[in-house]
């Protein structure tokens, strides 16, 4: 049952990828081949899943044209991962098992193809199938946590300030928030906002985002630690050689565990108002978010 | 007259921007002082008074709040100078005889600015004061004017390949219109929209921002052969240095002035359905467009 959900969660998102960013053929073909390479390679696609399962606890059925706001967030997601892999930032030369977008195209159009994910984000969020005044919410949520305030850009820039400085716990939960949760976040809710959610039931989808996005990420500093960079598919023990501060670096590995177990809790007792419609979500979120341990 | 009218759209311009790109001291604040640094590097903001003019033109007076429109486009329009500036890309320390933002704040943190100018201007589209079927319809043709296809982003793609590569007349305005008139164009058409512009008027708005957009763009590479550094405010004579294909290299100055005054001309006459109230929107594009000769 869970696997179904996951397997197709990640084959619609796949195949609105796939109808929603021009072909490798379309001129100019380096810019749209770059774009791809990022795009399709092997994620799980984690954002698009949490929307479209939100939208459908909300509504009580999938909506149609959901997957169009789960591409969209892929999008983001990938136009960040293209630009935090650049050597002006990261300098990470492998992402997924597979080289990252600039080692395999150059950084001229790695910065121009994550550039140009995020405006084609944006393009897509415009035309979905839902009523204008949910297109912009949607927009305006999405934006927002892809953003420098409390958003993902504002968690990237404070995340390489803090390199070599052992940021306090006040910092690296900020970091965290910022970086990964928001948009975790801003993926639930606009999935609830597209299929019509209520305030009480937008209000309920960001507080278990920040929840388990916060989990998420104790999850993937422990996962830094614990695991080779083959079953990462990227380079691991990266923070530990960039002396971040982290999770485990504060906590130790268990207690660590232990933060993230409570967090998806108390995110779950936010799901608690959907009653059964919430099993799948928190299925998926659990299996997404803790699976690695 | 004409004075007024462009110190006044230059004055709400900034005065949008002051208003909507978080304050310098807003945590994090590296990246916000970052962002301030290159989009109050004094600009002519050009898309945006282009905006306001085209706004004014359709309503007959200027609607509440266009400003906006012209503030987003104005962070769309930095984002791509960040970007265009890095090593990676044109490589330019020199930007309105300022540095450029990866030399006064680091390349992370520029390619990270361009990043949220970006983000920022859809967030304030999405808040924009018109309907949302309005905002919606911006958004698409903003986000398609600075896309991949025929937009801004292609256009860069295309100028970088073609490099060295001495492009022919079809090449190089494929990347006058992408670069630079796909923008131009957005701008005028998202302020007539703004402005409950019907489709005839959208069109002919369409018609007239692709014309003066290439012709921009002809001027422009013409002052990069005929004028200094000192009076462009950035780097002289670097299509010549770098080889590149320009409309005054393939016509020559003066056959390159011809044409672009033929453009204007042509641009011109599809504003003659608005009759006089077209004269303010034809006078500011006259000016910014071809005042350097």
């Amino acid at each position: 049952m869970l696997q179904t959900t996951l397997e197709e969660g990640r084959g619609a998102a796949d195949d609105a990828l796939e109808r929603l960013i021009p072909p490798s053929t379309q001129h100019p073909a380096s810019i749209h081949q770059a774009m791809r390479h990022s795009v399709f390679a092997g994620g799980k696609r984690l954002r698009p899943i949490l929307c479209r399962e939100a939208g459908r606890m909300v509504a009580g059925s999938l909506p149609a044209g959901i997957d169009e706001v789960g591409a969209a967030l892929e999008m983001l997601h990938t136009y960040s991962l293209i630009h935090d892999d650049l050597p002006a930032l990261d300098n990470d030369d492998l992402r997924r098992g597979r080289p990252t977008c600039h080692v395999a195209f150059g950084e001229a159009t790695a910065i121009l193809a994550g550039d140009a994910l995020q405006t084609q984000a944006y393009e897509v969020l415009a035309r979905l199938q839902c009523v204008p005044e949910r297109r912009v919410r949607i927009i305006e949520e999405i934006a927002h946590g892809t953003g420098t305030i409390d958003g993902m850009i504002g968690g990237q820039v404070v995340d390489l300030e803090a390199e070599h400085s052992k940021p306090d716990l006040k910092t690296l939960e900020y970091i965290h928030r910022a970086k990964t949760a928001a948009l975790i976040t801003a993926s639930l809710v606009s999935g609830g906002i597209y299929a019509g959610g209520n305030e009480d039931q937008i209000k309920r989808l960001r507080c278990f985002g920040q929840q388990i996005g916060l989990a998420f990420q104790i999850v993937d500093d422990v996962l830094d630690v614990t695991q080779t960079s083959e079953q990462l598919g990227k380079t691991a023990g990266k923070d530990t050689a960039a002396e971040k501060t982290t999770y485990p670096a504060l906590f130790g590995i268990e207690e660590s565990l232990k933060k993230a177990d409570k967090l998806v809790a108390d995110g779950f007792a936010q799901l608690e108002a959907f009653g059964g419609r919430a099993d799948i979500l928190k299925e998926v979120a659990h299996y997404l978010v803790v699976r690695k341990k």
